[in-house]
């Protein structure tokens, strides 16, 4: 299972691809930013975003697309730029016959830290824990879109938030017990 | 002179084709509505949306696409998959190389009807006169696409709104004149 995950934005666009490996562990494929010109037509950026996830479409050929659910209440000067890159991003997969996921940031941040009101540091700080980088993606936005879609992966088989609920460990529980792992053996 | 106007919406998107005529009087060429099914995943109905928007713009060719330009201050319910909507349309016409323009609803109702704070009945009534119609386009959002369009038609030369303010008649002086002449000739 390969999923891309897309946190949408006009000026930087998060893109990162993750291959789900046996055991719940995860491995990083791809990791970037689609960037379009702040002083260019609007339409025109919509444009340039796509392609670039076309290439990643194409380049990588997901099972499936995670793409952050954006609310009306995020910042307002932003949040139409944002949710009009996403309705291409969803549309750019659906057209392929790629299924689309939506999830919302504090599914996301509880997915990959334990907490749904983790800061943006902890997610970035997991996300390269867990998928043992190196060194932390940047910008944020390429960290959030791993976070995304190790996210995906990572939802529980009923699909549902209440699945999580029904004892054993939860995702982020085996989230952290994986990360604990390897922060242990990069200790040695 | 032939614009496409797009009032962006998930449930329904209205179309509607206008072309310029000599004499700042306009005409109808096509007005309808894109729909997609409530129970059908997001990225599907983006989809489908946006194989209808691709299907006029083959048809008609417009010069022009005139979006309606959504904030989010609008309906928190709807106002994302709108927002997708608009980012959808936007970028097929920009893929063609068709520049979109994006006008605001006061724009569009202070064109038509020369009031920035008309309601949808007086909108819907004035498309209806100016461009002589036997009967009023619907849904609404038929009637609000026509409406972007005539607006972008009659936008000032100089594209900002300050250039109506240069004295003379303003697009929607000439509107009332128009659609007044049309209404003496109907009543004959």
């Amino acid at each position: 299972m390969r999923v891309l995950g897309v946190d949408p934005g006009l000026t930087r666009c998060g893109l990162g691809v993750v291959d789900a490996m046996p055991g719940r562990r995860v491995r990083l494929v791809e990791v970037g930013v689609a960037r379009s010109d702040a002083g260019e037509d609007p339409a025109r950026r919509l444009v340039a975003i796509e392609a670039e996830v076309e290439a990643w479409l194409d380049r990588h050929a997901p099972d499936a697309v995670a793409v952050e659910r954006v609310f009306a209440q995020h910042n307002v000067r932003t949040v139409m730029g944002t949710a009009q890159v996403s309705g291409v991003v969803m549309a750019a997969a659906a057209r392929r016959g790629v299924p689309v996921a939506l999830h919302t940031p504090s599914e996301v941040k509880a997915a990959v830290t334990g907490s749904g009101r983790a800061d943006k540091a902890q997610v970035t700080s997991m996300v390269t824990r867990i998928l043992e980088l190196d060194a932390r993606p940047t910008p944020a936005d390429a960290a959030d879109a791993l976070a995304l879609a190790i996210c995906h992966l990572w939802r529980p088989a009923g699909g549902g938030v209440g699945a999580q609920r029904g004892g054993g460990r939860t995702a982020a529980q085996h989230a952290w017990a994986a990360a604990e792992a390897a922060a242990r053996r990069s200790a040695r």
